[in-house]
C-alpha cells in the first residue's frame, strides 16, 4: 500500500491518543518529539527528535510528510510560512493557526466576524488596565488579565483588580488583554472539523468543569441545554472555523450567561473536552482531524450513546498508576481507561476516565463512576 | 510509569489491531515478526524480528515480557514449554493452546468435557474414512476431511466421498480427522475472555457468513436467535474455556442445527468474529485479552448499540485501497474502516468494516452499508 503521512508537530498526549485512529487507517503518524520519553514517541515506530522552536529540526521532520499538523501551538509563525514556502502542506495554516496562538488576534478577529466574546481591551499601559477595570470591573472591581501567547491550563491568565496587580507583565513589556469577568452559568465547548475542501462537521455540544483553569470534567451532551441555544454555540463554531479558513479540529470553548454564550478560547486540535469521542462518538476528534488535515471526507460526529461524561486523572500523591488499576477496573468493568506514560507530578495531566450512559443513567451516576476511578488512582481515595 | 510488557508472538492484523488498546491502557506491546513489513511491525516501535519456529528466536523476545501470547496458534509446544522452564509466563499456556493448534486434541477434550460436536472419527488409513463415510455420509454421501493441525481460512479442510479423494494427504501421512457434513441452518460464534485468576467473561452470540471457509460477514447479535439457544452457546463457551484452561480470548465457532448448536472450531486469541466489537462493545476483544492474559480485571462485554455488522474487505483487483477510500468515506460517514497495511493479493483479508446500528436499523440495510464499502474499497463494486 502507499503510505500516506501525517507528520504531527509535538508527541504529548493528544498525538498519542492520534495513533489509534491512524493505525485503523493506515495513515503512516510521524511526530515530533523533545524526547523519547513523550507520551506518543513511546508508542510509535517514526519519531524525529527536536525542537519546534528549531527552524532545520522542523524541515527535516516535515520531509516525506504528505501534512504536518499539531499537537500543540506553539511552533512559531515565521517556521510554518518557511515550511509552507518549502512546499510542505501545513494544517492549519499559519494565517488560522495565529487566532490560537495570539489571544489578541482571536479577540480582533472574532470581534470582525461578530462573533459574541467578552468585553475586552488591548493593555499597553498601566492606565489601559485601570481605565478597563473601572470600566468593566463591576462590583467587584475585578477584571481578567491575560498574556496573548503561551498561556494554557491557568498559565497566562489572572483575576486582577488594577495595574498594581501586574506590575511584572506590565514592566516585562507583555503583550496583554484585559477582559470582564463573565458572571457564567456555566463552560461550554463546541468542537467543530473543517476540510481544506471546505466540509464541516460539529460535534454536540459538551459542558466542561474547568478548576484553576484546568479542565476537570466534561459531560456530554450539555445536560438540559435548551435547544436553540445549543444550535446558536454549534453555529458560532460553525462560522469561526470558516471566517478564519481552519482546517482539522477546532474546540471553542464558551461561557454560558443568562442571555446566551460567548466564545472564550479556541484552540485548533484534538481537545480535553473532545476526549469522551474516542469512545461516544461514531468519529472521535482523533480521527477526524487526521481526515480533515488530509481532505479526507468527514465522519460523523454524531452520539453513539445517550450521555458520556470525561473525567481527567490528574497526578497526585502516588508515583505510579498501575497498581490501582486492578481496583478501579474490578469495581467497574464498563470504564474506559486512558494513561498518558507520563511521569505522575501533582496536578499534571496524566490520564483520563469515560464512562458512557444510556437515556436511564443519570449524569451524576455517571459522574461519580468517572470520579471515583481519577481519584482512585491518583491516590485521592482510596476506598 | 512502569512498563507492563506484553509480547504477542505473531505481527499479523490481530496484533496490529491489539495495538491501539495497549496505548490507552499504557501498556507496553511487542512483537515477533517475520518481517518489518507485518502488519503490526508497520505501527509498533518494539518490534523482534525472527522466526517463531525458532526457540532461540522465541528466547531472544520474550526476554523482558511479562507475559507471552499470540497473535496465531502456530508456535510449537515443545518451545512454549521450554519458554515456562526459563520462568517466562506463556498465556495461554501450552497444554491450553494445544486444543487449538490440534483439532483431534480438540475433538477428544470436548467429547470427555461432554460438548455436542458433530460426529467424528480419528483417520489413519483409507478404511477408516471409506467406513466413516457409510456410517456418517447420509444422502450425500459426503463427509469433511481435516488435517488435525495447519488448518485456517479454508486451508486443510476438503468435503470428500472416500479415501480416492484424498490420497495424497493419506500417503503423506498427515494426521486427519473426518466430520459429518452437518446440515446447519448458519454458522455461530462465541467470544469468551478468561484470566488466570478464573474471572470470566462472554460476548454477544454473533452470526457469522464464511464462503469458501473464509468468514465473509458477521452479525452481532446473531439476528432471531432463541434466547435460550443463545445462553446455552454461552453456557458452552464459558465451559470449554474452564475445562481447557485458556487464557486470554477464545473463540467458539458453532453450527446452529434444527436442535441446537453444535461446537465446530475453536482459537485462543482474539477472532475475525469479534472484530466488531472494537466500535461495538463497551471493551473490545483486543482490550480484554490483554486484561485476561495480565490477570487484570477484565472488562464489560455488553453492546454499545443495539446492531453491529463486520464485512471482511479481500483483496481484489485494485493494488491500493486508499484511492477508494474518499468515496466510500464520503458515501457513509458513519463507517468504521480498518486496513491492515498488508499487500493486497485476491482473496487475502487486507481490512475490515465494521457498521453500528440502533433498535430502528435493519440488520439487511447495515449490511448493504458494510457489502457496498468493502467491495468499493477492492474494485469489486465501482459505482
Amino acid at each position: 500500500m502507499t503510505d500516506v503521512v501525517v507528520g504531527m508537530v509535538g508527541a504529548g498526549q493528544l498525538a498519542r491518543m492520534t495513533a489509534a485512529p491512524a493505525i485503523a487507517l493506515g495513515i503512516h503518524l510521524r511526530v515530533l518529539a523533545e524526547t523519547a520519553d513523550d507520551p506518543a514517541a513511546q508508542v510509535l515506530p517514526d519519531v524525529v527528535l527536536g525542537d519546534y522552536r528549531d527552524l532545520e529540526a522542523l524541515r527535516r521532520f516535515a520531509k516525506g510528510c504528505d501534512v504536518v499538523t499539531f499537537d500543540h501551538e506553539h511552533v512559531p509563525t515565521d517556521h510554518l510560512k518557511a515550511l509552507e514556502d518549502d512546499g510542505i502542506r501545513v494544517r492549519p495554516g499559519p494565517a488560522a493557526l495565529l487566532h490560537a496562538q495570539d489571544k489578541l488576534a482571536m479577540r480582533e478577529r472574532l470581534d470582525a466576524v461578530g462573533a459574541a466574546v467578552p468585553r475586552w481591551v488591548r493593555v499597553e499601559t498601566a492606565a489601559d488596565l485601570d481605565d478597563f477595570v473601572r470600566v468593566a470591573g463591576g462590583p467587584s472591581g475585578e477584571v481578567v488579565l491575560k498574556t496573548a501567547r503561551g498561556g494554557y491550563d491557568g498559565k497566562g491568565v489572572r483575576v486582577v483588580r488594577g495595574s498594581a496587580d501586574a506590575l511584572d507583565w506590565l514592566a516585562e513589556g507583555t503583550s496583554l488583554l484585559a477582559e470582564e469577568r463573565v458572571a457564567f452559568r456555566r463552560e461550554l465547548a463546541v468542537l467543530a472539523a473543517r476540510s481544506p475542501s471546505g466540509q464541516a462537521a460539529v460535534y454536540p455540544v459538551v459542558e466542561s468543569l474547568q478548576v484553576n483553569g484546568i479542565c476537570r470534567e466534561v459531560m456530554a451532551g450539555a445536560p438540559r441545554l435548551d435547544e436553540d441555544r445549543a444550535l446558536a454555540a454549534q453555529e458560532v463554531a460553525l462560522e469561526i472555523a470558516r471566517a478564519l479558513d481552519v482546517v482539522g479540529v477546532m474546540a471553542v470553548e464558551m461561557f454560558e450567561t443568562h442571555d446566551g454564550v460567548l466564545v472564550n478560547e479556541l484552540a485548533m486540535r484534538p481537545h480535553n473536552t473532545g476526549h469522551w469521542t474516542i469512545e461516544g462518538a461514531v468519529t472521535s476528534q482523533f480521527e477526524q482531524h487526521l481526515r480533515a488535515v488530509l481532505d479526507m471526507p468527514l465522519g460523523s460526529p454524531a452520539m453513539l450513546t445517550d450521555k458520556a461524561v470525561m473525567v481527567n486523572v490528574l497526578g497526585g500523591d502516588l508515583p505510579d498508576l498501575h497498581p490501582a488499576f486492578a481496583h478501579v477496573m474490578a469495581r467497574d468493568p464498563a470504564l474506559k481507561v486512558h494513561l498518558y506514560g507520563k511521569e505522575i507530578r501533582p496536578g499534571r495531566k496524566v490520564g483520563h476516565v469515560t464512562v458512557l450512559g444510556g437515556a436511564t443513567d443519570s449524569v451524576d451516576s455517571l459522574l461519580e463512576r468517572g470520579r471515583h476511578a481519577a481519584g482512585y488512582l491518583t491516590g485521592e481515595i482510596d476506598e
